[in-house]
């Protein structure tokens, strides 16, 4: 079948029970944001691949509504399909619930799958419908004319060992336990496939770039069932698992489990996390409290193990970078770089590194124009040929036993253009703003979110996307709950703690012509406690130099170039010792130079 | 009775009815920030007299709730009354209820007297205690034992001419029942005082600086009924308000009115404004729809003919302000003068502008330490003698037919320190900041409140208020909802929209010593728009030189120094034309000198 083919289908679907809209988020039953290809049916409807976007069917309508960074993809990718590219103009609001209640007629029926959206979510749902518009949840229409629909993935978990997460199973177990007792509940459901994999020291190869393991936990206060393929567990890993009160059972015998709670069982469930379909699936004598899930925030505050490792984890993630920039700089001028074939050089030298694992998302290599498309993902088919000339920038990560990192760097191959100068010195202000503020510890990401904007909003400039994200450890790239963006989503509305893990990653996009964006990871730190409370701040831990030839000197105060040396020595000093040859290191040097 | 037997009496008729807290706000039945004497219970029982806090009685405690503003006026005041100062951490958070749920023992019963909360913090104060307090929302207990409690006003209202409101009455009723229809009601009760002041075209002089009347009115699709004693309104204007549909009916009454209303009214009712006790009258087949009541966002918007005023109405402030800073200038070389004098003088100079009416509030004068308590009111018993040196703070402002000022700036009376120029450049950078900064449609209140802040941040510096506040056209001085602060209350969601008139009024205060604040008035204008959305910014709209020779001119960058000698030079030309003698223009030219 072919996109239209499918469509059709669906509404054949949608007629023969009475259904007037359809809607297919990109999210999995585990609100996962990056999802095992059986749930990629929103991609299979509609042939839109980003991360982010929802499609709505009606009987003569089709619509994807996504965010400002996948607009110019997804106008490509929907070509053909009879889908309407919806433009969000907030990111991650569900606008398609108010569009669906201004375009259908009152009384209409509108069904989704209850797997696949939080219990806030449907919620949401109702609250924007309200008596216009019914609301049906238990609709699966995709699997019945999905003949090819991939299984789960039969790949094997694995234990991340202590010494890499700095604290035991039991020890993370009884943290989560101490947290459940603080709300009065003795039993909770983990649903979210990364705060298990924290919980249990648990790793595995499931998602692409995201290793975990396909699973549902829950967890009483002396025991805890896992949910997950058994063949996927290895006996060695199995054994240690019970050791620590660990058992398992069929990934779908969840439903059952939840099912057959009871009055003396307190469930604490996460309503932005735990899906519809399950929720539906507790007994009416069932008592349960809305909470959220604890390894969320344990898991956010990294401990001192996790932070050595993260720091040491840079050095190597730099030398890898320096090694592919090299290789890319000798070979331009020989002949052209296909945008994949750097995407996969760049992983190839960060494989090379000790306790590789994968990359922690797919490169985003933007040459001129494809950079503008903020979540550009290079295909071997289209992707545009690298020559020595112009702008390019370069968004990668790699996940390693001992840490997960995330870079973008910009770079000009000729000399660039003094409108190309001050559109990169902005950025860079906004980078070096939010590097090297102090601020009292209760601030938000809103709040910081500022600090990055505000010398292109002078300029009448602006960037679509949050200037930053909470980072895993060895786990997602995309980590919640922190970060920092203009709205007041959970990322904006998360309070910056001490150990948290974060991107600063402002950008700015030229359609058509170029995209910029400078990219560190950051941890919280503890900076001086005053009389006016306790000050934090934002130790950069990414090393790897910033291309100085886009810079307008004259556009930076003392501060920042002081910043600026500073983290070009540090530079220097990180990344130094693990290269091989004099020619590596003359290299980093003259990359490293002061401004 | 002094205070200890008022809080014994409160005691005694607590334990009478089985009461174990009693929680004593600073409101009034139409969630007033100011309240007229009839409703001032909580400065009754505790003598506390600042415009927020809380107090929280129980058989052997007593509390007063209250923000940083006031924690060293709260000392102070509350000696000797047995009443305990409890810090808020985060401005207007109602943190008493938590105290409540961890001191107090499972089953006890809370009571509050319903009339003085909004719905919405009847249904805050339920969510906290959960069903470990119980809640009495209709115990008056204060009035049986407040003898000597003062009656309503019975000041007169006036019309407010529409030569400065810009728009009739019947104009702003068809703004307001065009938003009833919208959310599909036809009747509207409106229990905020300046909403209804805004909505008819009324002033009065019920609240000190607040020129508004007490009443109620409640919306109808095609009348207007008008809560208020019949004798505040003179014959004339009883006529024109006939003439647009407004009837009379008596204060009192509008609990019966509510409670007849029956399943044909679709009443609109605004949770955060109106009374527990009012929505506890409906009956109980009353319909009614929870939402914002539309003139609180529709007067926000100031029209052309307000701005035009509010722009004119700077340059007589300003004069005033010459004249008052003159004379101190020239007394204080033979005498010293009470912070109550100047504040009497200031009040006098406004006095002799055309078209005042009253102080916009009380104005804080607070010299030397004074000036470090936030929202200090000097008292002619107790206040400080203004000698030749040192810094002052002045917060002052005027209401006039024509609009209304708020104006704050501080100045070293004599050479100041190094310590002290530093504070002050602090804070006039984030000042300028947030007054020069463009910024994209949408944004809120708590992403710009950052600007004003960041500066004090990098030294470990803060203030602990929100950085500004919406401002009423001839009305209130602090309105809703928009405003610039940290927290994500009102005015950190509230977006800035084209039109709205706020205040930027950053500070620092160090304790025992000084405060610095520096104060203008902001009106939102429309900037370019770019490829990258609408660009707003605001235009800074109060005049009057800020001290120069408190400025560490070497902490301030170029595009900073251009805003302030631009402002200077705007200052000048806009007071100049107002002042009558050569000495008072070369006073004023002296002042708004270049740096």
């Amino acid at each position: 079948m072919n996109i239209p083919q499918r469509i059709a289908a669906l509404r054949a679907s949608m007629k023969q029970r009475g259904i007037d809209a359809y809607i297919i988020p990109s999210s999995d039953p585990h609100q996962s944001e990056y999802v095992a290809d059986r749930w990629k049916g929103r991609e299979w409807v509609s042939g839109f691949d980003g991360s982010a976007g929802t499609v709505v069917i009606t009987a003569d309508f089709g619509g994807l509504w996504t965010d400002a960074r996948y607009f110019l993809e997804a106008e490509t990718l929907l070509k053909g399909s009879g889908i309407l590219l919806q433009k969000l103009t907030v990111q991650g609001m569900p606008e398609e619930n108010n569009w669906l209640v201004a375009n259908l007629s009152a009384g209409s029926t509108v069904a989704i799958d209850g797997q696949n959206f939080s219990i806030t979510q449907v919620e949401g749902i109702k609250k924007t419908f309200g008596e216009r518009l019914h609301l049906v949840t238990d609709a699966d229409l995709l699997d019945p004319i999905w003949a090819e629909r991939p299984a789960l993935p039969t790949t094997s978990v694995f234990e991340h060992d202590v010494k890499y997460t700095g604290r035991t199973r039991a020890e993370k177990l009884a943290d989560v336990r101490a947290k459940m007792t603080e709300v009065g509940c003795n039993t909770h459901l983990v649903s979210s496939c990364d705060d298990i994999a924290w919980m249990l020291n648990m790793r595995g190869s499931d998602v692409e770039s995201n290793p975990l393991g396909i699973a549902y936990a829950v967890v009483k206060t002396d025991a805890v069932v896992l949910f997950i393929n058994k063949d996927k567990v290895p006996d060695a890993f199995r054994k240690r698992l019970a050791a620590d009160g660990v058992s398992l059972a069929p990934y779908d015998a969840i439903a059952d489990y939840l099912g057959a709670l009871g009055a003396d069982d307190k469930l604490l469930i996460d309503k932005d996390i735990a899906n519809q379909y399950l929720f539906g699936r507790l007994s009416e004598t069932a008592e349960y409290k809305f909470g959220s899930t604890p390894a969320r925030h344990l898991k956010a505050i990294k401990n001192a193990t996790e932070l050595g490792h993260i720091r040491r984890s840079m050095s190597k993630d730099g030398a890898a970078l320096v090694r592919a920039m090299m290789w890319l700089e000798a070979t331009l001028p020989t002949r052209t770089v296909s945008e994949v074939e750097l995407a996969a050089k760049i992983a190839e030298c960060r494989a090379a590194m000790p306790l590789y694992f994968c990359e922690s998302f797919n490169a985003i290599i933007g040459y001129q124009s494809n950079g503008a498309s903020m979540h550009y993902h290079p295909k071997a088919a289209t992707c545009a040929d690298i020559k020595n000339e112009g702008i390019l920038l370069m968004d990668s990560g790699g996940q390693y036993l001992d840490g997960t990192t995330d870079i973008t760097r910009t770079v000009a191959l000729s000399t660039p253009t003094a409108q190309q100068k001050l559109h990169y010195t902005l950025v860079l202000k906004g980078h070096i703003a939010l590097a090297m503020q102090r601020f009292p510890a209760g601030t938000r990401g809103v709040q910081l979110d500022t600090l990055a904007r505000m010398a292109l909003w002078q300029h009448g400039l602006n960037y679509g996307h949050g200037t930053g994200h909470g980072v895993g450890f060895f786990l997602n790239v995309h980590e919640p709950p922190q970060g920092f963006q203009p709205a007041l989503g959970e990322r904006g509305k998360a309070v910056q703690e001490v150990g948290m893990f974060s991107s600063n990653e402002p950008g700015f996009y030229l359609n058509g012509e170029y995209g910029i964006r400078i990219e560190n990871l950051v941890v919280c730190t503890l900076d001086e406690k005053t009389d006016f409370g306790q000050f934090l701040r934002f130790e950069t831990v990414t090393l790897f130099p910033i291309d100085t030839t886009l810079i307008d000197r004259s556009l930076l105060g003392r501060a920042e170039r002081k910043w600026f040396n500073d983290y070009h020595r540090q530079t220097y000093r990180g990344i130094a010792p693990l290269l091989k040859t004099p020619e590596e290191k003359a290299w980093l040097k003259a990359k490293c130079s002061s401004i």
